[in-house]
C-alpha cells in the first residue's frame, strides 16, 4: 500500500477550471452598485518640489466625485515592513522623487472622465536635480532625496563572520570581480487593482490583488486613522505577484480613500503601463565581491560588497539587504565571511522582494566567480560545489541551522549532464556550446514583520466535504491547491472534497502572506494540525461506532477503519453524518496554528536563523552561442530540487519551469531601460520588454530531491523561488564553458558577447 | 457593581446604521458581470392540467438568454421540512394548482426584456374545477388536487390526552364555538430574491433573502442534482421574514437553474404583487373547540377539531397541524386533551410559517372561549387564568416539560391596568370600552428537520475586537445585535468591538436558521461556548502574564483583572496583542457547540417535549368601539414578556410592539381577498391590503418579566413570536368586554360589530 494517496500525487490546480475558463474573479472583475473609478495622477519629473496642487479645473468635470492630493491624507507612509518606519506618503507630499510617482487621484463615474479629470489638474513643481546612479547617489554633494538619509544611503548592513583577511591568505587563489545586475519586472499579468467600499459605520471593506492582504490590513488603518476592526480586506484571485504584490500600494489607500470622501464604492485598476514605469521591480545590483578558495577547492573566506540601487522610497529594503548578505553562507560552507550591503536612494522606480528576493543577483555572483575560480585552480566546477556543500546538521557562519539538506544529492544528479558533451558531435565553427552549474540554498518562511505564524481551520460539511480556512493566499503559485492535499490527506479525503476559502481578515485565521516561500511550510503546517484536530473530532465519534481507540482509527481513501482491524470499517461520509446528526449534532471544525521554531536575525549584523528550514537546489544549463551574431540558446536544463517532499510533483515542477523563465529572462533578455538623465521608461509594455516566450524556453528535465524535512508537512519545504536563484549563474557559467569569457553584466545580451570575443581577440 | 456591562443594556442593533442609510446589501441589490435578469411566469387559473408549454417565440426574442420549465428540471419536488416528502414543483409539472402558481422562467439581458418573453411564452391549459373552501376539499366528490391524499388531506394528526369526555363530564360549564381565521400575509418589505452563479467547476454560488440559508443549502443540491459541497449559499442582509422565508422557493431553484443553463450569473425578484398573491401566508383554519370549566374555574378538558385551508402545497404544514394541537396544552394546566387536526389542500396559496406559527388562530379560539366561559361562570377574565396558570416544574399532559415559567407574574403584572377602567369617566352613548386580557406559552427553539443544533466561532481580532461566525440568520429581528451582546459580554468588551459574520455555508458554522424563536436561546448558547472558549485560550495567557490563574481571571469593561486581587490587570488589547505577538503568535479562535436536550414530539400524536423551555407572557387590551360605526380603537396595550433575560431590552421592546402590530392586523384589519369562484387576488399591494400604520398602534406598556432560564444564554429565551399569540385573543377579549358580543371570525370588522350588535338587539 502506497504511504498517501493524495500527497505526492500529480493532481490538477484545485484553481485551473476557473481559471482557465475566465470565471475566477480578480479584483478588477468586480463590481459594486454605485461604484466608481478612480484614476492616478502620477508625476512626469523625477526629482522635483510640488509648489501648488490646483484640483478646481477637475473637480468641476462633469462625472468628477472627488480629487485628492496629500492635503486629504493623515501624511502616513508606507513601505519598511521591517522597523515600520515607512517612507512612501501614498500620495506626494512636499516632493516628488521619480517619474511615475503618485501625486493627486480622481474618483470619477467611468474611466475616461476620471482620465480626462487627470489632465485638468495642475500641478506647479519646481524641478530639482535628479540622480539614477547609486555609487553616483553616494557621493558628496549628489541630490538628496530624503532628509534622513545622508549620502541617500537608506539602510546599510556591516556582517562580519569569522576572519576573512586570515581566510583569504590561506587561500590559493583568490579572485575580485565586480558583477552588475539591471533592474527587471515581476511581470504578473494582473495589473494592481483595488476596490474598496466605505460605509456609515466606518468601516472599509477591501478588495485587492495582495499577496499578503495582513500588510493592508495592518497598515489601512494606520493610513487611514481608523481601527484595525474598522477594515476588513478580502481577497479575490491573483494573477501573480512574484513579490511584487506584497506591500500596499498607493492605489490600495487611494481607492480607500476616495471612497472615504464619496461614500461610494471606489476601484482603481492600474494599466500594464503604469504597473511597469511606476510600480516596483527587482533590485538593480553592483556587486564586488571577493572569494577565496584553497587549492583543494575549499572556500576559505567570501568578502562582499553590495550597493543595490533601490530607487526612491525605501519598500522592503531593508531585508533585501540583510537577504543579499546572509546567503552568501548558502548553499556552500563559509568560514570566514564579510559583507556590507548598502541599499541606496535614486529618483527611480522603487524596488521591492522579487522571486528570490535579493538572492538571485548575490549568487550570479558569487557562483560566476566560483567557476572562475574553479577553472583558475583546474578543478571541474561541479567537483568544487560538491566539495563545499552544505551537509544536515551544519550551521553556518551566521547562525542558520541546516537541517534536512539534499544538496550533495543535487549536485551529483546535476552532473549527469555531463554526458551531454557526448551528444554534442562535431559542432559548425560559429557555433559554441558550453554546460554550467548553479547551486543554492533558500528560506522556507523567513520571519518579517512581527509573526511569521499561521492559523487554519478545517470545517467539515454534512456531506463529508470540507472547507479549509486559512489566510494565506494563493498568488499563483499554487499553494491553494499544496493545502488542499494537505488538508486531504489528513482526512483521507480526495482533492474534489476540499474548498480552500480565501482570506478575508473578518473571517479566517490570521496568516501574513505570500512571501519568503512561507505558505507551504507555515501555513502548511497549520492547516495540517487543524484537519488532525477535525480528524481527532471524528475519530472519537468512529471508535465509538466501530468499537476501537480512537487512535486506532485510520482515514484513508474516503473510509475509515481500525488499523489492525480494517474489517471494522465505515465510509467517511457515513462517520460524518452520524457526527453531524446523531447524538449532539455537533459542527465539525478543526483548528490549527504553528509558529517555526527560529530566531529572528539580527538585520544589520547578521546573526541568526533567518528560517526553521531551508531548501536546496542545482541547475545543468547547456548553451549554444553563436559567436558570428552573439546570440545565446539555452537548449537544455536540468533542475534538482530538495523541495524536502513535493506535495504534488507536477506544481513543483510547474514551479520550477517557472522558475527557469523567470532567470533566463534575467540572465538573457529583460531590462527596464530608462532615459539616461530624464528617468523616463523606453519600453514600459510588453510588447517592448523582452520577456522570455515558450519558443525562449529550454527543454527542462526537472526532478524533487525529497529530503523530508523532519518539521514540514509531510515533510514539504519551499518550492516557489529558490530555483530562480541558480538559473542564472547556470546559464551564465554555461556561456563561460562555451566560451571562456564571463559577461559580468545582466542581461548577457549579443551586444555584449560579441564585445567580450572582441576583447578576448585582442588580447 | 452590576451584574453585567452589555447583556441587558439598552444598546442599539448592530445593524441599525447600514440598514437606516441604506448601504446594507440585500439580494436584490447584487451585481455580478455579466448577470442576467430572470423573470416567473406564472399560472392565470386555480387549477389547470398543462397540456403543453411552447417556449419557442420567447426563445427568439432579442436578449432571451434561456426559457426553462418543468422539463429542464430534475422533478424535484420541495416543501415539508418534517418528513422530507415534498409536494411542490419548483416549475409546475403536469398540473398548476393556485393562481401564481410557478410555470416557466426566463433570463433575459435586463428586466423588461425577461417581462416581454414572458408575454411569448404559450401554454396550453385545460382547466379543472378547483375548490378553495376547506370543508368543501374534504367532500366526497370534490375536485382533488393531488393523487395521493384523498379528500384532499394533506396530513392529519389525532392527540388523545387523558380523557375528555369524563372531564367534560366533572365540568360546570362546557362550551362549543367555531372559530375563523382568515389568511394573512407575512407583510415583510423586501420582497423574495436570488441570485446564482454556477461556475464550470460545477459549483452554484447562492445570495439569496433566506430565513434559514441552512434550508436552501440541503434542498438546492437535491434539487438541481448536485452534491452538497458544489453548493455555497452566502447570506446578505435580509429585510423581514416572519416564517415566510424559510423555505427555498421557485425563485431560489430557477435562477440556479438558469444560471446552469447561460453559465451567467442569474437574478430573480419577485415583485410585491407576486409576493402577495403567489407567495405563503398565514393558515386560515376552522376550529371547533369545546371547553369544559369546573364552577371555581379550574380547566377540565379541551376538545378541539381544527381544519386548516394550507392551500396547493404541504410546505410546512404537518408541523403547522402538530403545533395548533399541542399548544392547546399551553400556557394552562389542561389534563384531558383530544385534538383532530387537518392540513387541507385548495386550490389557493400555500400556507407556511408566520410568527407564532399556528399558535396564534388557536390561542385565538381558546382565549377568546375562555372569557365566554369565565362570563358564564361570572369569574373575573384574570382570576380564571392565573387560577390554570402553568407553574415551574409542571409537565402538561402531552409531555412539555416546564422549566422557568413567570406567567402567573405575567397575569398580574397585566392586570394592574384594571384601573384603566376607573380613568374612563363617562362616555358618550355611542362610545363602549373595554379591557380584555391574552396569554400564550411558546417554543423557544424546537426540532424541526434533523437538527436543532448551532455551531458558533469567536475569532480574536489583533485590536481586541472581535469576529462572531455563526450560521443564524438575522431576518430582521434583531439576532445579530443579541448574539453580539453575548460574545461581547463574555469576553467583557463593548458592543462596538464586535463584527457578526454572516451565514456562508463554506465558512460558518451550522445552524439551522431562523424559526420557531431558536435563535437567541440555540444559537446564543454556541456564541456564549464559543466565546467563552477563547476567553480560556486567553485567560491562559493573561493568567501567566498576571501571576494567577486562569480561573481567577475576570474579563470586564475591556480589562482583564485577578478576581480577588483587581489591582492584578491588563488591559484586554494588551492580553490580546501578548496572545497573538509574543510566544506561537497565536490566533485565537473560540468555538462553540449547542444541542438543547429535548425529546423530538411524535408529529401525529402529539407526544413529546418540543423545547428545551418555553416562554410565557400575557396581554391586555383596552378598546374603544363605535357603536354607530362598529370602529374598533385599540386604546392602549400592556405587555407582559417571560423571555427569561432580555438581553437587550429595548429589542425585547421592539419586538414586543412588533407582534401587537403583527396580531392587531390579524385581529381587526388583514385580509387577502380573493374572487370566489376565480382565486384571483382582489388587494395583492400594500395599497389595498391593510396592514396596520403608525395611527392604529396603540399607546404600549410593555415589560420583560425575567424569569432567567437555566439553560439560556445568560437566562434568556425567546422572544420574537409569542406575544403575537396573545394580541389578538386580548383584543376580541377586549371587544368582548366593552359589547357583550364575541365576534368568532377574524378580522373583527365594523361590519361584523355592527352586524352583532344588531343581531344582539334583536334578540
Amino acid at each position: 500500500m502506497e504511504e498517501f494517496t493524495v500527497v505526492g500525487k500529480r493532481l490538477p490546480r484545485v484553481d485551473a477550471v476557473v481559471k482557465a475558463t475566465g470565471e475566477a474573479m480578480y479584483a478588477a472583475d468586480m463590481e459594486l452598485p454605485g461604484m466608481l473609478h478612480g484614476k492616478m495622477l502620477r508625476s512626469p519629473h523625477p526629482h522635483a518640489r510640488i509648489l501648488n496642487i490646483d484640483t478646481g479645473r477637475a473637480e468641476r468635470l462633469q462625472g468628477v466625485k472627488a480629487v485628492v492630493t496629500a492635503k486629504d491624507t493623515l501624511g502616513y507612509r508606507y513601505g519598511d515592513l521591517i522597523l515600520g518606519k515607512g517612507d512612501e506618503p501614498f500620495l506626494a507630499t512636499e516632493k516628488v522623487r521619480f517619474v511615475g510617482d503618485e501625486v493627486a487621484a480622481v474618483a470619477a463615474v467611468d474611466e475616461d472622465t476620471a482620465e480626462e479629470a487627470l489632465q485638468l489638474i495642475d500641478v506647479e513643481y519646481e524641478l530639482l536635480p535628479a540622480v539614477f546612479d547609486p555609487l553616483e547617489a553616494m557621493e558628496e554633494g549628489a541630490p538628496l532625496l530624503h532628509e534622513h538619509a545622508a549620502n541617500n544611503i537608506a539602510c546599510k548592513s556591516t556582517m562580519r563572520f569569522g576572519d576573512v583577511e586570515a581566510g583569504f591568505r590561506r587561500s590559493d587563489c583568490v579572485r575580485e570581480d565586480r558583477f552588475e545586475t539591471q533592474p527587471v519586472c515581476h511581470a504578473f499579468l494582473e495589473p494592481h487593482a483595488a476596490l474598496a467600499t466605505y460605509d456609515s459605520t466606518g468601516k472599509i471593506t477591501f478588495w485587492g490583488s495582495k499577496q499578503s492582504p495582513y500588510f493592508t490590513y495592518r497598515n489601512m488603518p494606520r493610513a487611514l486613522g481608523l481601527e484595525l476592526s474598522k477594515v476588513r480586506i478580502v481577497q479575490p484571485f491573483i494573477g501573480g505577484g512574484f513579490g511584487g504584490k506584497n506591500e500596499m500600494f498607493s492605489l490600495d489607500f487611494t481607492a480607500a480613500l476616495l471612497s472615504m470622501k464619496t461614500g461610494k464604492p471606489v476601484k482603481i485598476v492600474y494599466g500594464q503601463e503604469e504597473v511597469l514605469s511606476a510600480g516596483r521591480q527587482r533590485n538593480p545590483t553592483i556587486m564586488d565581491i571577493k572569494t577565496g578558495v584553497g587549492k583543494d577547492g575549499t572556500i576559505m573566506a567570501i568578502k562582499c560588497r553590495i550597493v543595490a540601487n533601490g530607487g526612491a522610497y525605501i519598500s522592503i529594503g531593508r531585508m533585501t539587504r540583510y537577504l543579499m548578505g546572509s546567503v552568501l553562507a548558502l548553499p556552500y560552507r563559509v568560514p570566514n565571511l564579510e559583507y556590507d550591503g548598502y541599499r541606496v536612494y535614486t529618483n527611480n522606480q522603487v524596488c521591492c522582494a522579487q522571486r528570490g528576493h535579493g538572492v538571485p543577483q548575490v549568487r550570479y555572483a558569487a557562483e560566476s566567480q566560483l567557476d572562475m575560480i574553479a577553472r583558475e585552480l583546474d578543478i571541474d566546477p561541479l567537483d568544487i560545489r560538491l566539495k563545499n556543500a552544505l551537509q544536515p546538521g551544519d550551521n553556518t557562519v551566521n547562525g542558520f541551522r541546516i537541517t534536512s539538506c539534499g544538496l550533495t544529492e543535487c549536485l551529483q544528479k546535476a552532473g549527469e549532464i555531463k554526458k551531454w558533451r557526448e551528444e554534442w558531435g562535431e559542432l559548425p565553427p560559429n557555433k559554441k556550446r558550453g554546460i554550467g552549474f548553479g547551486a543554492y540554498g533558500f528560506v522556507s518562511g523567513p520571519r518579517v514583520a512581527g509573526h511569521n505564524t499561521a492559523g487554519a481551520m478545517v470545517k467539515v460539511h454534512e456531506d463529508g466535504a470540507i472547507s479549509v480556512l486559512t489566510g494565506a493566499t494563493d498568488s499563483g503559485q499554487g499553494s491553494d491547491s499544496c493545502l488542499s492535499q494537505i488538508a486531504a490527506e489528513v482526512l483521507g479525503l480526495g482533492l474534489d472534497k476540499v474548498r480552500l476559502v480565501m482570506p478575508d481578515s473578518e473571517v479566517t485565521p490570521l496568516d501574513p502572506g505570500t512571501f519568503g516561500s512561507r505558505v507551504t511550510f507555515v501555513s502548511g503546517n497549520a492547516v495540517w494540525i487543524a484537519a488532525d484536530d477535525a480528524r481527532k473530532q471524528l475519530a472519537e465519534v468512529g471508535a465509538e461506532l466501530l468499537g476501537a481507540h480512537p487512535e486506532e482509527l485510520v482515514f484513508r481513501n474516503e473510509q475509515v477503519f481500525v488499523r489492525d482491524d480494517p474489517e471494522k470499517n465505515m465510509p467517511f461520509t457515513k462517520l460524518v453524518k452520524s457526527a453531524c446528526y446523531s447524538g449532539t449534532g455537533r459542527t465539525i471544525m478543526g483548528r490549527g496554528y504553528f509558529a517555526p521554531e527560529l530566531e529572528v536575525p539580527n538585520y544589520e549584523t547578521g546573526e541568526g536563523n533567518m528560517s526553521a528550514t531551508y531548501s536546496f537546489g542545482a541547475q545543468a544549463a547547456e548553451v549554444e552561442v553563436d559567436t558570428d551574431t552573439g546570440k545565446i540558446t539555452v537548449t537544455r536544463m536540468k533542475v534538482l530540487h530538495d523541495c524536502g517532499r513535493a506535495i504534488n510533483p507536477m506544481h513543483v515542477e510547474g514551479q520550477l519551469e517557472g522558475s527557469v523563465c523567470g532567470g533566463l529572462g534575467q540572465a538573457l533578455l529583460e531590462d527596464k531601460i530608462k532615459g539616461k538623465d530624464t528617468g523616463q521608461a523606453s519600453n514600459p509594455s510588453f510588447m517592448e520588454y523582452k520577456l522570455p516566450s515558450a519558443v525562449d524556453m529550454p527543454d527542462i528535465e526537472s526532478e524533487a530531491v525529497e529530503t523530508i524535512d523532519p518539521v514540514g508537512p509531510f515533510g514539504a519545504k519551499e518550492s516557489g523561488e529558490g530555483v530562480q536563484v541558480s538559473t542564472v549563474p547556470a546559464i551564465t557559467n554555461a556561456v563561460y564553458d562555451a566560451l571562456g569569457v564571463m559577461v559580468k553584466t545582466l542581461p548577457v545580451t549579443p551586444e555584449k558577447i560579441l564585445k567580450a570575443l572582441e576583447k578576448e581577440n585582442e588580447e
